[in-house]
């Protein structure tokens, strides 16, 4: 069933409404999910909202927090999102980025006390649309990643994205995020080997298997790279750094590690940079390098024809397009959990289509 | 051959000496070399003065260059290599990071027009051993990556470092680094799948074949991640986005486009970031919670008894500590290979032992 963009972004709006969110954090929600959605992020989408009903319901998320400045530096701030919504947060401490980038050629901002905020790439692309190259980091709570040599899980999945003018990465430092696992589920597909391993560290191919073992602590995904031989190491590597800069250098938790004084590992951590251009050289100079640097990847002779090489982003931009003419595909499973949520807040449900 | 530490050192002193470069630079090229030496990262110590003999001897590198500032703001600057080292003009780049960082609670520096620099991992720690957290990547001259759905290279192994309390992180952003491929060659191992792939995307097994294939453009190394199904796209990604902020940032080359009016891929580009743990928040706290982190980490049930979970940088300290005492292994071909560079320059040879 494919809904109209507008009708989706109202549907988050009446559930936000429902959880008694001020009307600005709703708005801001909206926006990051329908991203999401409209690039074909579908794990980052609307769908959320039934993960989120979780955390409301258990009082675990504040929805009428608001995130505050707690330390200022020239090109630095730390922000606390006070228990609330992630993404409202995200957006303050990214906009901080990019006026202190504006003064000072780089800034960089975290956020502690925080929720999910959505899919890290909405952030990176917001400080490009301001001429910045943006990054945009976040720890997460569910542990699921085994490191190198380890026999159960210790890490999150910790995303890292980067935009610059007609380039937007935004991944996970897993080989794979927890819901293209899920994915594979639904449909009944085996697992490719290296996605998934068990506490032996052979691999799991079966997606139900796999999800359990997370859950239980036997096994999990594997770090970017797989296996030793293959430099999982360097994934396992990558996913400490993002842990290291959008955890422990604002005073977010490591899920590993609970600690309920501390808010446990809900207390979710967020990295902002924007870097401007023109601090470093004539900024239409650097638009015209990454321009033929990308159209050159783009023009790599390819493995097969009618399958040309893409830059990161490439896909969801053509999705993009696609679904702002034609609406935002929502599975029935995704709609019948929206639709009972809808039901036990007394708000409307609209992606009847 | 084991070879003191002093002496690796000294015969570093006395080719640069060699190449009448100013004693400054020589120092500082000699640290950066010996520092990978002392932690067992062979490929980018002593071994690479054959290397840099080539861009000596060709005109491509002037050894008597001094890196200047081009452009600067509050918390970023620009620093010209003049076509010298990489080495002088990293210390200065991170150097300048830091001290920005110092005032403004984060820096960033691009440098432009520049050569090999060694390790990335040692500008990072330089900024570590200051209090900050440290990130430094670098460009490279060799095309030898294959994008995700390419048949040819177009892409460098742009590493990655970073460096925290206790952590260094230094790693290419392909699955492995081209030397790794050469050791394989040398000793006749076969490559692991996923490491090399031939112009059709089949793995290629034997070293020398992936060597040449490297140096014809047909096939090539592997993004980290390796094939599609395995997520090689966030290997690939990850390296444009080295490239954006190392290149395109300060006006580095993209090595697959040949510019000679620019330098050709010889304008090697590096990139620096120095963060404040400060101004984010309590630094003895930033510290005791990295700690704690690398700490459980390392206490990660292993998947075999002996084999314990390591962080980023536990088998380079491990290492450091043994070759300072023991002496650097120099393998003879790396030996014969400097004593008939010392040769050619009239300097002495003193890796003999």
């Amino acid at each position: 069933m494919n809904v109209a963009v507008d009708v989706v972004r109202a549907q988050i709006l009446a559930v936000l409404a429902g959880w008694s969110a001020p009307a600005d954090t709703a708005a801001t929600v909206a926006d990051v999910l329908v991203a999401a959605d409209l690039a074909g992020v579908d794990s980052h989408g609307v769908t959320l909202l039934t993960e989120y009903a979780e955390l409301v319901t258990g009082s675990r998320l504040d929805v009428t927090a608001r995130p505050s400045v707690a330390r200022e530096a020239p090109a630095t701030a730390l922000v606390d999102a006070g228990g609330g919504f992630g993404h409202p947060a995200g957006v303050l401490a990214m906009r901080l980025a990019v006026a202190k980038a504006e003064r000072c050629g780089v800034g960089a901002t975290s956020v502690v006390n925080s929720h999910h905020f959505g899919a890290a790439g909405y952030y990176a692309a917001l400080a490009e649309r301001e001429g910045m190259v943006g990054i945009a980091m976040t720890t997460a709570h569910t542990v699921c990643v085994v490191p190198t040599r380890g026999a159960v899980p210790m890490l999150t999945t910790n995303p890292i994205a980067c935009a610059a003018p007609d380039f937007l990465l935004d991944m996970s430092t897993s080989t794979v995020a927890v819901n293209k696992v899920r994915v594979r589920g639904l449909t009944g597909q085996a697992l490719p080997a290296g996605w998934a391993v068990d506490e032996a560290g052979s691999p799991v191919a079966d997606a139900e298997e796999a999800g359990r073992r997370i859950a239980e602590h036997r096994g999990g995904l594997t770090p970017l790279g797989g296996a030793e031989t293959t430099s999982g190491y360097k994934g396992y590597g990558l996913n400490v750094m993002v842990q290291l800069l959008a955890g422990a250098l604002g005073g977010g938790s490591f899920a590993a590690i609970e600690d309920p004084g501390r808010g446990g590992p809900d207390n979710i951590g967020h990295f902002f940079v924007a870097l401007d251009p023109a601090a470093f050289r004539d900024a239409a100079d650097f638009r015209a390098d990454v321009a033929g640097m990308l159209g050159a990847l783009r023009a790599t002779p390819p493995l097969a024809d009618g399958e040309p090489v893409l830059v990161a982003g490439d896909r969801e931009a053509a999705t993009r397009q696609h679904r702002a003419v034609h609406g935002i595909p929502v599975p029935d499973a995704v709609a019948d959990g929206i639709r009972h949520l809808c039901a036990q807040l007394g708000v409307p449900f609209l992606l009847a289509g």
